[in-house]
């Protein structure tokens, strides 16, 4: 039944949850519409196999079944418990269901975590009840769990969707928004393996749970739903695995939701909320939605077709405008519709209509019966060049349409190519339901708008193509001096620093071999000059103070200095201007190469809750506000993924060199992401680290400015 | 019955084509599944309240029908003619229906314009008798029109979708695609009041039958599929009439085509295919889908429901979940759910259940009754800060859920702002049906899934947005001589020029105002030297030939030349370096004044068939290609388009000043796209144009590179 991912993964409370031998309700009602009543009919109404315990203090039986006053007074053995009681009697009947032996509890109530400390209080009090008898708890303030398999059409749940068997299985944090997918999946015909909505989520994750229907066999592909991630490192190592076995479809919530928190750097700022959950989907090779119809259709898609094996597609038509339609929905969601090779359109010739088109997309007409369906099928099923099929099928009065709908089944059965359909109908005509019938039955993908069906489609394609992705390989690169920079962050933190200086920033770049515009960090004018002379002119002068994080908005920069008296009359101009700030702390300067006619990059990091640093790239100086041309990835990065940020922001073009401008040096650049990858790996404190901007020559890369933010001590830091 | 858009306007033709007082269909046939009696078979089933008059050489009667050999053996008056017939004889047939009368006549045979030239010989000789009896042809290779009217009954068409009555109006180009929207409406309870579908298009236009539509009252909404408009201009104008008085949704398929012809200017290979159609739309006011599925479930919000005054949403459910949805959906395409103001949440919270979230979104919370939901929508309907309403709903068993549906249907019956229902249950429950028929009959529209209802909602808006837009008023500036620009024109016209040399490029920008560097065009080194000391140190030089357009590429442009010497020794050594260029023409060069530290911005023009000229403007120099950050309008422009434009490319804070930069002269640059906008109108040869760059200071703008290609003389120009 189960293929465990590793030996130590078997789960035998998930097992209790999905699989239970027994049911006990406690809280089972006689009154109609109570969810302890629903509990109950729901068991009986999908044809439980094992048996069921209502378990209520005043009455004798409910809906035709033995009830028993209390837990210890069934006489059976009891697997799982649903609780439907006050949230006040939830930790003592907890120990009544480890006495009894329960291995899980479906806790339906509400009135705990969310309500606050109290019940929060309740909430560990039963935990501890729990985790004392080896008992795993679904919920609080859950719906609970489906499984349809026909040994044990198991429902317990109180919502009133009963599901067909099928090989979709679903999770979802809220119970309202997995009630509407399963209702969506049931409206279109797919069928569910199982279900689990987790509330609260106090004990079983939505980790584990798709860990658990990664193992079951029967779960062709898992739909899940999030607001987002709890502990996003290991949702993303268990997703990994699951992904390289069977397809994984997600939608995330709460996408315009904006955090409250102020970042002060860009890459917190550009980030955002969600980010995180964005870029943990895409690296787990999940296939992620924002439109939750788009989501159930592609499910339909993945429960019975293959992925295919490249984006290649062949559109098989008996219409025109609604191939048209398909073909803009193909190439507009990442599928190509190529023309199709010599020897195909021969075959096609031979054994089409004279009026057919011969192209991609393929027109039999509208007149075209079974046999040239069938032909033109086994002709692009036979093409190496074509990875995908969509058929485009209208029902033309004239035309044996079960017969071509058989010939639809049969390519799809042959499971050589996903091929999907857009079947375009009247289904008030019984003939028409029954041409449906064929192609539902034979497991064919029917959408009735042809851009759904290129959605669904390409959403098969999707999963693919990032596993396809190469491997995150980070390299320990040479020049690294680890133990010089934990001291430099250990003794800044020491001395409550959050927002390093200059001279720290520079220290810090430099440990992890950063490159940087020569520079130091001077007190008065006359070390400015003479640092200026053995650095070499001509040269920039920026004050060095936390207060002033934007130096150029409170004008402490000076640029184009050509000389030693230049740079004097400067930081002698800069201290009495900024005497202001020099009350709060002692002023000091930064005299640093001034560097010239490299393009603007930025390389940034920020710290995200859980799964250690976002890595970003983009465009820099001011086109970071003004263009925001910037892309993100999770650290640790190596050279592979460098290189794709890279070649992912719009401007990338520049990068490569464009009208007779030289390519830049990108492995300079990528060079640059490699080591900020390291740097925040070896110092999680890290909070915001931004390279504004890093100039990039035709040879070499130099940071030109940097800040860099330490989480406040307080913080409590991983590592 | 018909509101005319003006006197005029009233077309007795396309009355009698979707008015008809009796139809003959030559070509009738008792062949099931032959169109031929489908189209006897539709009138009949649909209930059409004139005679139909089979003709039918060999047939006595059909389907019940007494049949007649030939049209002038029909007893009866002939208003519509539907034709089913080889191509051959629909001539000589339509000299007929002009004796008999007929005022229209339906082409439904194919074998025309589509198959080349003998098929558009026969297509030229039935229109030219039709015009001789005055009769207006529906097709040829088309499906027809249908009538819902209850007085009418009118199916003239051999689909099998019938649909229910209601207000939608549908045309579209491609019979298969108006099949399926059609059936995409009768599928989700969508009345339809008429259809067409006008195949090859020969007389009546899509652009006629749009005005047709908004010309009847009974016509609230138009749906509009095209794959290309024949006439941008006329349909422009006949759109706007129409969305001033009742909203138009549209499709353009054929997105991802692109065009064969090579563009060798920016402007035009930027604005690809299509882009007419989209700006046309957009100027009219025409609310545009790219998805088939969205069009049509706007459409049934359109159908019942008011257009919103604002963006303003508020989301009322009785589920957590779907509303977060609902919310990421309507934020993401262009409407607001802000916080509700005290007024509002203190009715509220005297009203609702004390665990009610008051928040934007109100959840009711799942125990709600009938009573919560009336005093929430009431309260929201007055709410003057909310303009929209959108009730996310799902059917818990313990409600009355039908008295709900009762509420909804009575908030969305007041008409005072648009209401749209995400409606969650489960329709094999009769109680549930009961609940959607409540809501359906109530003219509620109804989505299985939240983003669908906040989708067709946000569409809602999108016309009345479009028309807030200010009005397109082209100023004639100042400093124009059209007189002199004709002349210019007309000469390199006559010389048989295509690309024009600087001198003519300088002159005719010059006569429109446009601001430019200072340059001259002169042969030799001394005359440069000469030219540029009256311009002014520094100058580059540029060589002047219709052979080097992208002159970087060739090496002929020399920067930074600071004295006459140097303007000499340039000269000379491009002479030397480019000999092989003056075999084909003499050699002429530009020294123009070296401008510098300006924002590089383009502007341009392309001549787009049938509309005028597209004007674009964006980020110039190398971004044009790195970033395209441009945008189009269709020309003329006046004040309001120009500088809307600088407002919406990506880059648009550049302009406004960032980071302590000084804005920019906007004002400048509006103004050149301005005098752009008079010059192609005025010059309406002008292929191509090219302001690139076009360098903007805080003060002031100038173009220093122009290239204005013409349209080859053998074009067609109109004007």
């Amino acid at each position: 039944m189960r293929i465990p991912l590793e030996p130590e993964a078997v789960d035998a409370g998930l097992d209790a949850l999905f699989w239970p031998r027994s049911v006990a309700i406690v809280g089972a009602s006689a009154r109609e519409h109570a969810i302890g009543h629903s509990l109950v009919a729901n068991l009986q109404a999908f044809g439980y196999r094992g048996p069921v315990y209502p378990v209520n203090p005043s009455a004798s039986q409910i809906r035709g079944l033995a009830a028993y006053p209390g837990l210890p007074e069934v006489p059976g053995e009891v697997d799982l418990v649903h609780l439907v009681v006050p949230a006040a009697q939830v930790p003592g009947l907890m120990a009544q269901c480890g006495a009894k032996g329960a291995r899980a509890v479906i806790i339906n109530s509400a009135g705990f975590g969310e309500l606050g400390d109290e019940g929060l209080r309740l909430q560990h009090a039963f935990l501890h009840e729990a985790r004392r008898h080896g008992i795993r708890v679904l919920g609080p303030n859950c719906q609970g769990i489906i499984n349809t398999d026909p040994s044990l059409r198991a429902y317990c749940n109180f919502t009133n969707t009963l599901p067909a068997a099928g090989g979709v299985s679903l999770v979802a944090q809220s119970g309202g928004v997995g009630g509407f997918i399963l209702q969506g999946l049931a409206d279109i015909g797919v069928g569910v393996r199982m279900y689990a909505s987790n509330g609260n989520g106090c004990d079983v994750s939505i980790t584990e749970i798709l860990r658990y229907y990664g193992q079951d066999e029967g779960t062709r592909v898992v739909v899940l739903y999030t607001e987002g991630l709890a502990d996003p490192a290991a949702f993303l190592e268990v997703a990994r695995a699951v992904t390289a076995r069977k397809p994984v479809l997600a939608m995330r919530a709460g996408r315009t939701e904006r955090g409250a928190q102020a970042a002060s750097s860009h890459t917190g700022a550009l980030a955002g909320v969600g980010r995180v959950t964005d870029l943990v989907f895409e690296r787990a090779g999940i296939v992620a939605f924002d439109d939750e119809g788009e989501l159930i259709r592609a499910a339909m898609a993945h429960a019975t077709q293959p992925a295919p094996r490249g984006p290649r597609t062949a559109v098989l038509t008996n219409t025109g405008g609604p191939a048209v339609i398909a073909t803009d929905a193909l190439v507009s969601h990442g599928l190509g519709v190529p023309p199709l090779g010599d020897a195909t359109v021969q075959r096609l010739r031979a054994a089409l209509l004279p009026q057919a088109a011969l192209e991609n997309p393929v027109d039999v007409i509208a007149t075209a019966g079974p046999e040239h369906f069938r032909a033109a099928l086994q002709a692009l099923l036979d093409d190496d060049a074509i990875d995908a099929l969509l058929v485009a099928f209208v029902t033309p009065s004239f035309t044996d349409t079960q017969a071509i709908a058989r010939e639809i089944v049969a390519a799809s059965a042959q499971q050589r190519k996903p091929l999907v359909c857009n079947f375009m109908t009247d289904l008030t005509q019984e003939r028409f339901r029954a041409t449906r019938a064929v192609l539902q039955d034979g497991g064919v993908p029917c959408f009735a708008y042809p851009g759904d069906a290129a959605r669904a489609l390409a959403a098969l394609w999707r999963g693919p193509r990032l596993r396809q992705r190469p491997e995150v390989r980070p390299r320990r690169l040479a020049g690294i001096d680890a133990a010089r920079a934990r001291a430099i962050v250990d003794r800044a933190r020491a001395l409550g620093r959050v927002q390093l200086d200059a001279q720290d920033v520079y220290a810090l770049l430099a440990c992890y071999g950063v490159p940087l515009a020569a520079a130091q960090v001077v007190d008065d004018p006359q070390a400015a000059a003479a640092a200026a002379r053995a650095i070499g002119f001509p040269v920039v002068v920026k004050i060095d103070t936390e207060a002033a994080s934007h130096k150029s908005d409170v004008g402490g920069v000076v640029l184009g200095l050509r000389d030693e008296a230049a740079v004097h009359a400067a930081v002698s101009a800069l201290q009495e201007r900024l005497a202001g700030l020099a009350a709060e702390a002692p002023l000091r300067f930064l005299v640093q190469a001034q560097l010239s006619g490299g393009q603007e990059l930025i390389v940034g990091a920020s710290r995200a809750a859980g799964v250690g640093h976002l890595l970003m790239f983009g465009l820099g100086g001011i086109h970071v506000e003004v263009l925001g041309d910037v892309v993100f990835e999770l650290a640790p990065v190596g050279p592979a993924q460098a290189a794709a940020m890279l070649g992912s922001i719009r401007a990338a073009a520049l990068l490569e060199g464009v009208r007779g401008r030289p390519a830049l040096d990108r492995a300079a650049v990528a060079e640059v992401i490699e080591r900020v990858s390291c740097l925040v790996q070896d110092l999680p404190e890290i909070e915001e680290l931004d390279l504004n901007p890093l100039l990039v020559w035709p040879e070499g890369a130099r940071a030109v400015d940097a800040r860099i933010r330490l989480a406040p001590a307080a913080t409590p830091t991983p590592g």
